[in-house]
């Protein structure tokens, strides 16, 4: 008999990543009970006297999250702390402070990276965040930007992934698929242009996708909206990944299922022109196509009069008993299953 | 008569890391009051009540701060975590939390990553830091870990490089030059191995200054002494660049001028020893060499009776007016002007 001497080796992409993080994290311990919250929300939360701080990190790599073909380096910046300041509007906590590391090939001179600061910049001081650390090194390879927002809140208002109950209302901030459309476009362009250099292409029938795609918004405002309407949602999650995988999420952390209603899902009317141009199913792209930094959450039915008519939320859904499973409810009144990747039918 | 139409381009090495930083972070505000400090120290200062917080975040790149030959991945993640709490420690604040963010190309497989947040762990358990979060994402080329961590003090207890005043104290913890030392003794052997594969080496020798490179520890124990002993640094710096370097950031932050004294830098006989096989000047490995995260920090004269005695700390000279400069005195009496990367004779 001959023995297996070769080392097991399991590559990332099986695994993928959330379960990447669940095993790799599993078996920390938390030793301090300021320690309020560890790795599975949007945000990590510690308490500090009665105070609580949200803190979240975010890593940014150049040719997996973001090409510079087409992605300008202040656009990138700005984007970069929008994705983080997400996160801590995703805790209803306001976003205070920002560490910002850079790694960089000798390929960027320093103008490129005052650039990149440039937006860096903007963010900070459209959101009033202080910039207060960060590292800056050189690669071998490409650019690559990690950085770690904080954030505060009293401990009576930080909103977790895990607070929904059956028969919550399910809401969502602004319109969604925008972003991702955006992305199609800018590909389709880049594409056009490696064919033909001397084009000119005229964008400005998707000028709102593209600006969707290359300078998302956090929702800092609906935490200020939050506190002025008096609502405190009972689960929240950004929509990063896309509304499914979202939905999935908080259905998950609160153990409940829920039902969403295809109809109710806000789009932009360029989305929809946009969907029928590329022959795209709008409803497929909101439920899987991500980066609409958009907040995706549920409260309880007797705060439905606090919000309605409020043009800023869409109530698309509500939460169930989890033996009822999570579903979109199509037009066609047909109920599927929501899959992390959109829905399947049964 | 042509115009130059090529666009300025100022190379980051050109710049330097300080400067850099200092170029990218100009003109950003602080908007809260609750940020204390931000970038020009071992961490920045958040005030939470009438506590503070430390954050401090930190980038290493493979090929740039590892070698992965001769680093075993456990170690890494150690060292990686090491290298933050560190900073923490050189505010006089005790770490608490970290979150890791890791970007690894293809070329690692699960156990791998496994392999390295084993190293992570123990340093958590070592060190009873919890960690809260974190990013895994791929990369094209490499493996790239992004660290920050936070840690708690009194307002009271905050020590920054700026507080060192004339005639201080400057001490310094452990002994140092071992790390950088270590390092040599690895691309020495790593060489050989390159010719040799079959070479066994014996590294029985360095053992300690191997593990001052592979396995540095921060140094905790110091401030939890410091309060034990009821001293209060004036001013504080971890070495991880090298003595001299560390000494000029306290000076310039301090406006103070200092007398740092050759023959009382605490040297390893390891150090000395190998130092001699490899023919360097043992001084030039002290004050330029890195990475020993010891403790460098100046206290006022009366607190000397203190520490007097303590084997945990050296004094090593003491602080002067500004205007006097930063110098090493030698062995043979001699005054030389401090400079980052050693000394300059007159």
């Amino acid at each position: 008999m001959f023995e297996n001497k070769e080392e097991q080796r399991t590559s990332i992409d099986q695994v993928g990543e959330f379960k990447l993080i669940e095993l790799l994290t599993k078996g920390f311990k938390h030793y301090h009970k300021e320690t309020i919250k560890g790795v599975d929300d949007d945000a990590a939360v510690i308490e500090v006297s009665n105070h609580q701080q949200v803190v979240t990190t975010d890593l940014l790599v150049e040719g997996i999250h973001f090409d510079l073909s087409y992605m300008p380096l202040k656009h990138l910046g700005y984007k970069a702390v929008m994705v983080n300041l997400s996160d801590v509007c995703a805790m209803n906590a306001t976003p205070k402070q920002i560490t910002v590391s850079i790694a960089a090939s000798n390929r960027f001179p320093l103008e490129a990276l005052e650039e990149l600061y440039s937006g860096i910049k903007l963010a900070c001081d459209t959101y009033q965040v202080d910039l207060i650390g960060g590292d800056t090194t050189s690669s071998n390879k490409g650019l690559l930007i990690s950085i770690t927002a904080i954030g505060q809140a009293k401990a009576s208002e930080i909103v977790y992934r895990s607070g929904a109950k059956p028969n919550d209302l399910l809401v969502v901030t602004g319109d969604i698929g925008g972003a991702y459309l955006g992305l199609q476009i800018l590909e389709r362009e880049k594409q056009v242009f490696q064919i033909n250099p001397k084009s000119q292409p005229d964008l400005s029938a998707y000028d709102y996708i593209i600006e969707r795609q290359l300078k998302p918004e956090a929702r800092k405002d609906i935490v200020d909206l939050f506190k002025k309407l008096e609502v405190k949602p009972t689960s929240m999650i950004d929509i990063s990944d896309g509304l499914s995988s979202e939905i999935l999420h908080l259905c998950k952390q609160s153990q409940t299922g829920c039902n969403l209603y295809e109809e109710k899902i806000p789009l932009d009317p360029q989305v929809i022109r946009t969907c029928e141009e590329l022959n795209l199913e709008s409803t497929t792209i909101a439920l899987s196509g991500g980066e609409d930094y958009e907040l995706l959450f549920t409260i309880a039915q007797e705060d439905y009069i606090k919000i309605k008519g409020n043009p800023n939320f869409t109530v698309i859904g509500h939460m169930t008993d989890k033996k009822e499973g999570a579903h979109l409810i199509t037009r066609a009144n047909q109920k599927v299953q929501l899959i992390a990747q959109g829905w399947k039918s049964f």
